[in-house]
């Protein structure tokens, strides 16, 4: 007798299936069987849309957004072109967007500076970002990039590059996030709030 | 000022995506926007093991648990006959071969009796199990159904309908989980435990 395994079309989608973020051994599993039950109109349309986004979908050579034949949305939007704010990566804007704080344009670098992984300032569109604050006279130049050690370090070298450019720099601010209690937050988190405390306002 | 959303491929595939057990629509977003980040042979590849795994993989006509045009490598095997082992679905037999306990073959009846959602003892592979135990001379049958109320109703369902067969007829444990602490047990599973008490043995 031997031990039985599912059928290798179905072990070769469990492994695929697997290697998608945050789809571990068991969801991909789970998935897959499911995908089973389903009319073969299910994975038919599945499979087409995947690789439909993938070769529709390009990065904008402006602004390194997502962008298709038809051009990119923010790019061809008519917002101000004044107030750039500078994300990581292109899936960093729609959070910003979802909030409705701000109206300007984005600028998306490919990633930050890490040294460890070989990634210099010729590997992010730096030159791109100089160009733009300098041909589209940018007034306001909003580092939006993570609060961590790499994404601090890319903060200080981009202030560092523009400090002669006439825009002004700003970055996010840090400290308690919304509903978070002081007992749930580090130690670094709480210097930060405290150091960044402010006057206190009516509508706060 | 528009408020930006990804472009419409992208959408599309986070709905899909989105319809897959287990898969929010943030983890929809997450693996779309990831899968823009890969090279474009991984979606082909993706799509291709999807509609290739749906195509190929049926239902075995003998045991009801998945079958490629090889066939069924549980009814391929030389297992004994003569002892089934009765689960819902195909994707309860693999849980139960890894564990190792059992060496016999699997019938799939496809579902339970739920009078509420529409399924007789018609919509079920029951006749079929009959067939089987007959032929077979199944000395066996284990019932390995969940052990809620529907599941139970199809337990002795089954167990009245194979009372004229010279079968025996089992059905699985039940009782605290392995690692559980009375603590954690809710009160059916604790009456359960209880009342299918046994004797002591070394081996425990």
């Amino acid at each position: 007798m031997k031990r039985v395994d599912y059928p290798q079309p179905i072990r070769d989608l469990i492994s695929r299936l697997n290697r998608l973020p945050g789809i571990g051994p068991r969801s991909a599993e789970r998935i897959a069987l499911w995908i089973q039950a389903e009319p073969s109109t299910f994975s038919d349309d599945l499979a087409g849309t995947l690789v439909q986004a993938r070769k529709e979908i390009s990065s904008c050579s402006r602004c390194g957004f997502f962008a298709t034949r038809d051009g990119c949305a923010i790019c061809e939007d008519d917002r101000p072109t004044n107030i750039l704010c500078v994300v990581e990566q292109a899936l960093d804007v729609l959070p910003i967007e979802r909030t409705g704080v701000f109206e300007g344009r984005y600028h998306v670098l490919g990633g930050r500076l890490s040294p460890l992984n070989h990634v210099g300032p010729d590997d992010l569109r730096i030159g791109q970002l100089l160009n733009r604050v300098k041909v589209d006279q940018v007034e306001e130049v909003v580092l939006a990039l993570s609060s961590d050690v790499e994404g601090e370090a890319t903060s200080n070298y981009l202030a560092d590059r523009l400090k002669d450019s006439s825009a002004k720099i700003s970055c996010l601010a840090q400290g308690l996030p919304a509903g978070g209690g002081l007992e749930t937050a580090d130690e670094l988190t709480l210097f930060r709030a405290f150091s960044g405390r402010r006057a206190w306002r009516e509508e706060n």
